[in-house]
């Protein structure tokens, strides 16, 4: 019998919500398998910050260090809330990006995608989607102008300024472009390779060592393309892509763009992979004007528990399992209040009764 | 009789073609106002660098500097060709970057617009579209990471690496906001402020400084997001939009997804706006594919024609006209080869055509 420890962060806002229903699943997988899950709740986020005056707590490190793997829910306050503690403190900066930092998350894989039958739920019109959309973005999540040094004060002229650096070397690199191309080797052995070389030094060095690592992978296709051309085209023909490589901000933002495309950020999981371990959470936030209302789309949270039953826990056939519950609740004409367009046709349920349904499904 | 010197350098690619589509209608308007243009033709861009070894020869600075105003049609090489080239004389670093520098053309205007008729260009929905998309996106264009020191090197790991910075001050940032209020204030009084606050140290200044420039346009709306939250909002329900402003990075990406949403870059014109100079330009690259073959949409060239007549020669009711009249021909149901699907009904004519049809009806 393998046995698992995983951290659960249910994080902020609708973090709690759509974690307890990821857990329900977690639970179904348990009782069918040959595994246990212990599961270790940990404070983490705005929540921790007014529990205990620091976002990412001691108690909360210790029990992510000793973890299998982490489940993450979104953390986050809105604008004006955050305004209210010390902007190091704040989630993203006082919890998210030191566990990025400190588990080396260097990979972060963010799926977009959506099947050909639930077309209904994107904002493109069903010929743009045409069989459907099924890309991946590799998004390096630990370099790049996130982790650089900032600088703030006032210059000579006597006029407030911030300098912040984007830094890459090319070990950064090479190691999420051997990601990005492995990936591609087991999908359609097609990668985007996305930059903006016209203007950024960073990007040169990038296609450089894209090029270099190419050779290693003979049989993958790579197309070059500058960001902002790459996000003309997730609108327009989004179906040419399969796997898009690119660095950490650009990856924030065309995977966002991404969830734009599908319809919903709620169908956004994503899995942040270091050498040693690995962390689930969905790629948008905490969405604080929807929280405790039971109506948050719980689909990238168990989403990201599929992701890690695969990348983690060595569990493919039921991450597969998961994936297809899931667009079996959508296929039979359910979908949550983000996906609910009046006139579609489309049942509304609550995240509880979609964490039920999947249940079922399973 | 006023008269206007009119820098014209067409550029690479489809350059030439669209801006002599530009020219015709810039001709009719002469003809019907007490108005003469003296056009001054330039080389720049690849072009010019073929030509000159230059890729912004002293000639064509001299002719921009004697210039009321400067059209300018899009410039840049394949990414092929581009490598056969000096970085710093591609097209972008070489002639792009030193014209906005030199001009301090520090405001950026892209509007992204579709009017309802338009609707079936967009790979939008109707319903996404509902009466028509009217955004301008307020770039800031001379800031930022396009213009920070940039650092090549081997670091001590014996690893190439690049670093670069992005750089704002508060005079950078003030300037650009009350651009923004002021056409916030002229429209729709909403302006929604894109920024990445929650990584970036300067968007947390970006930030102070528009709440400093707000309390002088008490009576526009601020809404404040963040850059992948827009590029999400772009997709799902862009018509929430009026003026939206940001910095130079975040102005690339987003008005390129603003082309994505209206169906072709074709139709994205800007305007480039210093203290004393301002340029004109068309907001996509230069199409080296389909150059030389007839086909390209001059829209965009015709649309800088018409911000130019606005903004630099005080010729706001005919900049309307050719608005209206480019509207019209597409409201006939002509479109060029970007914006013609097959069984859309739309009758495809060449960029010729599509010219001669705007001076029709002027
Ligand atoms: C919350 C924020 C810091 C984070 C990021 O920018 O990486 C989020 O937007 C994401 O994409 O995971
Ligand atoms: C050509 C390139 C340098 C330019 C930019 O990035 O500003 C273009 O993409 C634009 O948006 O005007």
């Amino acid at each position: 019998m393998k046995h698992y420890k995983i951290a659960v962060l249910a994080g902020d806002g609708i973090g709690p919500e759509i974690t307890h229903e990821a857990l329900k699943v977690l639970k179904v997988i348990e009782e069918r398998n040959d595994v246990t899950f212990e599961l270790m709740p940990a404070s983490f986020g705005a929540c921790a910050y007014f529990e205990t005056g620091d976002a990412f707590p001691q108690a909360t490190i210790d029990i992510c260090d000793q973890a299998d793997a982490i489940l993450k829910g979104p953390i986050g306050l809105s604008h004006e809330e955050a305004k209210k503690i010390p902007i190091d403190q704040q989630p993203e900066r006082g919890a998210l990006l030191p566990m990025r930092r400190r588990y080396n998350t260097y990979a972060n894989f963010r799926p977009v995608s959506l099947p050909k039958s639930l077309a209904h739920f994107s904002p493109l019109k069903p010929e743009i989607i045409g069989e459907g959309i099924d890309l991946i973005i590799v998004r390096e999540l630990v370099g790049g102008l996130y982790f650089g040094e900032k600088e703030m004060g006032v210059n000579d002229k006597g006029l407030r300024y911030v300098r912040e650096t984007l830094e890459y070397d090319e070990e950064q690199i090479r190691r999420i472009m051997h990601e990005a191309f492995k990936l591609a080797s087991k999908r359609r052995k097609l990668l985007h390779n996305i930059h903006k070389s016209n203007v950024l030094k960073s990007s040169v060095l990038w296609n450089e060592v894209m090029e270099e690592v190419a050779k290693e992978y003979p049989d993958v296709k790579v197309v070059n393309f500058l960001v902002d051309a790459a996000a003309t085209a997730l609108c327009l023909n989004p179906i040419q892509f399969d796997v898009m490589v690119m660095e950490n901000m650009f990856g924030d933002i065309l995977s966002d763009q991404g969830g734009g495309i599908l319809g919903s950020l709620g169908l956004m999981p994503s899995a942040c992979i270091g050498p040693d371990k690995a962390y689930y959470e969905p790629s948008h936030g905490s969405a604080p004007d929807i929280a405790g209302k039971n109506i948050a789309n719980p689909y990238s949270m168990i989403g990201s528990v599929a992701m890690m039953l695969e990348n983690s826990f060595d569990m493919a056939a039921e991450a597969k399992n998961v994936w297809d519950a899931m667009q079996g609740v959508f296929g039979d004409g359910y979908s949550t209040a983000d996906l609910s367009k009046p006139g579609s046709g489309v049942t509304m349920i609550s995240t509880e009764q979609f964490g039920d349904k999947v249940v079922e499904k399973l």
